[in-house]
């Protein structure tokens, strides 16, 4: 009987699997915040939400914001949503016809591309490079190909870890409000930073624009409550409100709104985020050290926050090749192909510190390092295995 | 500060909201199932949850239909969602291409309408009667326009209370099935039934069909959950859960689906149902002595399941002269009108039972029954106010 989505025997170590672990789950926070909600004015939670989400939970989100996202957030710039990727599905339906355009990174996180898909778009990459998606030469592209979105993952994007410079977030704003482009920023990684801050939210930079950045507690909080929010001018705020699916089910997430109300209230969020920073900044270590030792011909940056390494393979050892030998000693990983809309990455993985502790890491990469170097020994697993 | 999403003023009696009233809604209980699953494995609920929803729950929620909704439900074709409303988003995404014909009843509730455009579907409405949507014509109606999708309320319909007869659903589904159209039956309001019990739920008629039921915990639970279930064939199931937006974000709603696996699994939910069914019971009592005392002109069918009265003004009263005068003696109503994709019902009203108690009922209803006198006897209200 599955309760969760991710469904790992215990005898394999998959290090692709990008979700929080269990044990970072914290199940006595939330306890915490139902109780003081519940004895305060839970019932009300109980009731159909206001469309943009309640005043109490949104003064206290721009609260949190304006302490973790670099800039001054306001209430009415925020719209609750049950997560990125519902948000994401609520924009393409109200704003990207069937058959438009969508501009995404190349790489790009491979199930924004799924949900994009699913709302019958176009989609067309852009080329990134370490500091995320390359600005010039996009003035040319959105002449081209007008597209009705752009959709990016700026701060340690999904799968690479790159983080956009102040200077591209500024460009890229610039010339998709001059072509009259949707951008659409997804910020869910934002708070897990392990060194220096990221630049600050595109949430400081909506006024005026046809621009949205999306923010969620999956990372930070709990996946399960399935709450998030969207910053965006009040103009694009009221669009969501009228919306059909607004107006007829209330606010998006009620109840579990009024829940991490309670918490943020209560200064529970920051003491913990500060503790998921200090756990993945130990397992970033931890792994860097690992694959130095059993992968050494792998070359990668070494995360700055998000949850995984976008790892190149020792020159010449190719992803497709390497399954049946990493299958075989029971570990996974993401395949770098996944993450590309035209075929690119077969010599790249992604994998997540998210899911396991350390020493499992360790020995997930023991046994990747392993699987490599039966690869380049050896023509097939089973004459090896 | 706005929690919830009706903001009605204290000396206002709006007849026209229809959503239950605070004091429906079970504090108690759900704070016992938020201690019973905390206790048990609550835990497992904060996670990503399986893309069907919850297996547990399912069990649950399959008995918990088998036993109220009258056919054998079973888990496997089952989907947990966030709400009816989000539901018929999803549908619309996966099976309802932008620019397709929709079919929906006339009058049809008029929140889907919005959301169908939100869409940007053509919606072409099919004529009713006292029993529900009238098969007769639908054929040819189907070869002429080829819709994709036929949406209706079959049970205790909103706003008309109508019911659809067990010959036509079986009509119906038979017809849509040879011309490949997508049915999807709201069954929001099936358990809140008054009398006899009402037709089966189109859930037992989903195998090897494109025919999808929604259900909601909204109108017999609490709308702040967010929680609903779609029923369908296996088939049909898996393209949910395949979705980009599943595979992304995991199951609609995880944490609130364990809370309410505890209230099924406790048994709490029947007799909150049979609690309500009473209170409304006793709400159409007094509503009907209520309107045949201060509207003896109008007419109107005596609810058996739902949340509404779908009222005939009396002969020659029209809504749209008869609001100033309603709005000047603080009583609301939803004109039918809204109802209609036509501009139909101009002398029907929807008034619901729902938000205010019996007192109040009364009391709005002695307050119409002036509007309509102040209406007959003289021009405007600033005359006779």
């Amino acid at each position: 009987m599955r309760i969760g989505q991710v469904d790992v025997n215990d005898d394999f170590i998959d290090l692709g699997v990008g979700q929080p672990a269990q044990s970072l789950l914290p199940a006595d926070l939330i306890r915490e915040a139902i109780n003081h909600r519940f004895s305060h004015d839970g019932a009300s939670y109980l009731q159909y939400g206001a469309e943009q989400g309640d005043e109490y939970f949104r003064e206290a989100l721009a609260q949190f914001l304006t302490e973790t996202h670099g800039f001054n957030a306001s209430p009415d710039r925020l719209f609750v949503t049950s997560g990125a990727s519902q948000a994401l599905d609520l924009i393409a339906t109200l704003w990207v016809p069937s058959g438009s355009v969508v501009f995404v990174e190349e790489p790009c996180y491979h199930l924004a591309l799924r949900l994009l898909r699913d709302h019958r778009l176009t989609i067309i990459s852009l080329p990134t490079d370490e500091d995320g998606l390359i600005v010039e030469g996009l003035e040319a592209r959105l002449v081209a190909h007008r597209p009705a979105m752009l959709y990016l993952i700026p701060t340690y994007q999904n799968p690479t870890g790159a983080t956009l410079s102040m200077g591209r977030r500024q460009s890229l704003v610039e010339l998709c409000r001059r072509h009259g482009v949707l951008v659409v920023a997804d910020e869910v990684y934002h708070c897990l930073s392990y060194g220096a801050p990221p630049p600050p939210s595109f949430g400081g930079l909506v006024d005026g624009g046809q621009l949205l950045a999306l923010g969620s507690f999956s990372k930070i909080l709990a996946p399960g409550l399935r709450l998030g929010w969207i910053q965006g001018d009040p103009a694009m705020v009221q669009r969501m409100v009228q919306a059909g699916l607004l107006d007829s089910g209330g606010g998006l997430n009620p109840l579990n709104s009024g829940v991490v109300r309670s918490g943020l209230e209560l200064g529970l969020l920051r003491p913990h985020i500060a503790g998921l920073q200090a756990t993945f900044r130990s397992r970033i270590r931890v792994m860097d050290e690992a694959l130095r030792r059993y992968l050494p011909g792998a070359s990668y940056r070494l995360p700055e926050g998000g949850y995984f390494f976008w790892l190149r393979l020792p020159d010449g050892v190719d992803v497709t090749a390497l399954l049946p030998h990493s299958e075989a000693l029971r570990v996974g990983l993401r395949a770098g192909v996944m993450f590309s809309s035209q075929g690119n990455f077969g010599d790249r993985v992604r994998l997540s510190f998210a899911w396991y502790d350390e020493a499992t890491l360790v020995e997930g990469i023991r046994r990747l390092g392993l699987a490599v170097q039966r690869l380049q020994g050896a023509p097939s697993p089973s004459t090896t295995g």
